[in-house]
């Protein structure tokens, strides 16, 4: 697990600042745009890193993502989204592809998908934008819902601290590779090598135990059971 | 999504530093070390936070536990593990267990397990416990592994870099339960509402192209198959 397994600290620009810059293991670095915005996409939670006290803190939250802008939210109440104003964050976002088996301990590393952006965020107060950025947060977690649910009223807006991260700084690692000392001594142990995929998807709805019977789940939730997520 | 989404860095004390003491939502949080455990144990991925030149930094990688330890490794290059040294970091290891679909977008949540761990990580540097921490490493994410695949030489133990950090300031939040607005004027609405879960499963191993033919998976990875992660 040596080699690769967090080799997502070294990625590639796609920016080009200093803490963006490839360092280690290029070849798994994505320049490309659209690679960062296929891993926001096929996801909806990342880990917000803030620093608190001179601390790093991680904490796990949902987000949604539009072309250039990175929507999280909280309760106004939150640490890790009002207590670092103005503070630069870093927002990763991770699917785990599967293991990576080789020959040798050393070798053996993790497939997976990953983005990291970096910024100063943003506090949404225009209410236009901050209804926007609740709507692109709710469907990228949960699509349909935003036309199907109560939307949020002004109390429960007051109540919410929405942040707008820019997409300018961030960077990509993609790791989709079998594992790669079949070209070694260790090759002659005659050891099984390869992938263990991770795949993950959705199960059947379950309904609140306390919802009348005869509402079914709709078609957007219940249409996802079976389906694969990220 | 904005009550409980995000609501991880709430969390209860295993330790009772101001950082884990619980801030919100009080229900969520778990007090005991075994609840500690056991997220733990159902995972191998974890998020290390560190502060680099001021800014937070969350890079995913793998971690191994035993009852008082947690190891995180990388290679010596690696700069949120050696160029942060003797600094304080946050290892959260998350698992989403799925959505909570409520009638109105503002009771929206996640339902998840998380653990956080803060301390100043130590670099082992006993060839002993180097050997015992990749160990547990590796054990953790692949078992069997250990005993099967060549295990690390003296060259790649010196390119290797281990952490040891103690599970001693540690806090958890497990959320479980169906949404709670069905005690709300919302539930006039007669929506559909409950959970929809998100399951991770093993897939069927795939053999590295570069394998010859006839070396099937031990059954220590091919009985995985069709076996839920975390």
């Amino acid at each position: 697990m040596t080699e690769t397994s967090n080799a997502a600290e070294s990625e590639a620009p796609l920016s080009g600042t200093d803490r963006t810059r490839l360092r280690r293991l290029q070849e798994e670095g994505r320049t490309d745009r659209a690679a960062l915005h296929q891993v926001l996409a096929a996801g909806f939670l990342c880990h917000l890193g803030v620093v608190l006290d001179g601390a790093p803190m991680v904490v796990p939250t949902v987000y949604g993502a539009t072309a250039d802008t990175l929507y999280l939210h909280g309760s106004v109440a939150s640490r890790s989204l009002v207590q670092a104003p103005e503070a630069t964050v870093c927002v990763t976002v991770t699917h785990v592809d599967g293991l990576v088996l080789a020959r040798s301990v050393f070798e053996h590393s993790v497939n997976y998908r990953c983005a990291m952006v970096y910024g100063v965020p943003r506090q949404v107060t225009d209410p236009v934008e901050k209804l926007e950025g609740l709507r692109v947060l709710t469907e990228q977690a949960a699509p349909g819902q935003w036309d199907y649910a109560r939307r949020p009223n002004r109390k429960e807006l007051a109540a919410t601290t929405l942040l707008a991260l820019d997409l300018a700084e961030a960077s990509v690692k993609i790791s989709a590779d079998p594992p790669d000392d079949a070209d070694t001594p260790d090759a002659a142990l005659g050891l099984w090598a390869g992938q263990l995929p991770l795949r993950q998807s959705w199960d059947e709805p379950v309904a609140d135990p306390a919802l009348p019977s005869g509402i079914a789940a709709p078609a957007h939730i219940a249409g996802r059971t079976g389906t694969d997520y990220c």
